[in-house]
């Protein structure tokens, strides 16, 4: 069984689903978002290739990314953290000195959390984040016309990991943007006012934490229209294709973590952002997705896309 | 490594523990509560002797029960559920089938959260609450005078899970009390407007998750007072008495997961309490706790308490 059709029952069970679907719940009587993400040793991460100070950091960035997409500032965070009998306390240490870096780097707070024993390392964090101004922002806002946007390159996590698992080293540039992501919190800041000085009431926005194709597929259908995307426009790191001349397109596409935001806004509000930081990459057609078009483009994605299960 | 160890290290490494220490963390600014639970298999819980429907209302009313503990109503929910491989769509189903009963029973609502693989059934759940008034509730509150007040009784949730793990299936209603405990969330709204009423302030709470006698080493440590219990006030299971004669006082007293609300609040509020719900134990005596006497009780705390970790 695939994890969107565990979705759909999800969806279909609980009765108000309101609140799903997007990277973060928007709690609208608080003008709070709300995530959770969870990363589990042996499916999101090896202990061979990282250590628990760049673990802890990447749990963190992983929950922020998603308050990213959703146009809010981090405020508090909660960790459940699940640890193997024995652990050591060098561990413990070194996680939670991970965590407070990078709670500290953006004015959040550890609000709690628990402390469990598990058979692996298990770290569940929910991050609470305020949103920076009234502009809604959702998976479906995107409109014919918008410009279809970046925040930064794609594959290189994907690449990093690849290199991490074949025992390499180098490009050192991949494997931090595996390890040590961080999340677009500046640049959430920067569209989000961008859009309320251009008088732009809605955006698209969600991050790349499951692949570039993953998120224009989402937005595309989430919103109907077919994207027109050039795909020369979109950024990508040098070392990347030099390390995988033959794999490169493939996980700029298709390889997940790099937690970018990618973003739909409209024309007046993007000419406004820096050129060199916000990358246009193509537009969002007057087409309509068609169901025929939606099927192919379903199956399309279920074979390519990024999936941790 | 100790679980208390453990945490004295997230204690002293996160820079600003200010949220930290009881079961929910207060967010002033929004006079929200926040809590993050999890539950393993293997160590909470055990798929043999429990169902994914009940196990998802014990996973969310442990949340639930931390709001109660800290005077809150339960508002929304997120949940991570990491699942093995190939796990069948009815334990989905039926998961958030106990999930959406859960919530709804008490009007939260389930904002998000994600799913993922694991060798294991591991449940993240961080749960939301508003404080029902202004009346303070911590671990520290208590002053010598109070009484010292429980809303059941205790020992059965561990006479139930002793039960089962001998493969005996009565008395059920200790049974059900270990799988499928209630949040005390009513009687939560009962103390905290009582203490309103009564013009009282501040007020010591707590769930005993963790057993009776962690909750009251934790009330007591945690106001510098010793308190003057009765141990034949203490409520207890004539059922449990009777399948446990040995045993009866140590799981009363030590058993965990009973998930009652023990409480110390000012003689005059709690005098207008229904006294067939809420039961006095005792009062917090004006004699201070000694560092000799500290340590006497940090030492018998830890043999006895009742341990997951």
């Amino acid at each position: 069984m695939k994890e969107l059709e565990y979705l759909e029952i999800i969806n279909k069970t609980i009765s108000d689903s309101s609140l799903l679907g997007d990277d973060c719940a928007f709690l609208k009587n608080y003008d709070l978002c709300i995530t959770q993400d969870t990363l589990v040793e042996g499916v999101h991460f090896l202990l061979e290739t990282t250590d628990p100070y760049t673990l802890a950091q990447k749990a963190v960035n992983v929950n922020f990314s998603d308050l990213a997409a959703a146009g809010a500032e981090p405020l508090y965070i909660t960790i459940s953290l699940s640890l193997p009998q024995n652990t050591e306390k060098k561990f413990v240490e070194d996680f939670y000195k991970g965590v407070e870096k990078a709670v500290s780097k953006c004015g959040a707070k550890v609000a709690g959390g628990d402390l469990t024993r598990a058979d692996k390392v298990y770290i569940s964090i929910c991050a609470i984040g305020k949103k920076y101004n009234s502009v809604q922002v959702s998976r479906t806002n995107a409109k014919p016309g918008d410009i279809i946007a970046l925040t930064g390159m794609h594959g290189s996590s994907a690449g990093g990991l690849k290199l991490l698992l074949q025992g390499r080293k180098e490009p050192e540039m991949l494997i931090n943007k595996h390890l040590l992501p961080s999340a677009r919190i500046e640049q959430s800041r920067i569209i989000m006012q961008t859009a309320l000085d251009s008088n732009v009431k809605h955006i698209a926005m969600m991050d790349s934490s499951d692949g570039l194709g993953d998120a224009l597929y989402k937005l595309s259908t989430g919103c109907g229209y077919l994207f027109d995307i050039d795909f020369s426009s979109i950024p990508v790191d040098e070392q990347l294709k030099t390390a995988f001349p033959d794999e490169w397109k493939d996980l700029l596409m298709w390889g997940g973590e790099d937690f970018e935001l990618v973003f739909c806004i409209d024309k007046t509000a993007f000419e406004k952002l820096d050129k060199t930081k916000f990358h246009k990459i193509g537009t969002v057609s007057a087409n309509p997705i068609t169901k025929e078009i939606e099927s192919v483009l379903k199956q399309e994605f279920e074979n390519k896309s990024f999936k941790h299960f």
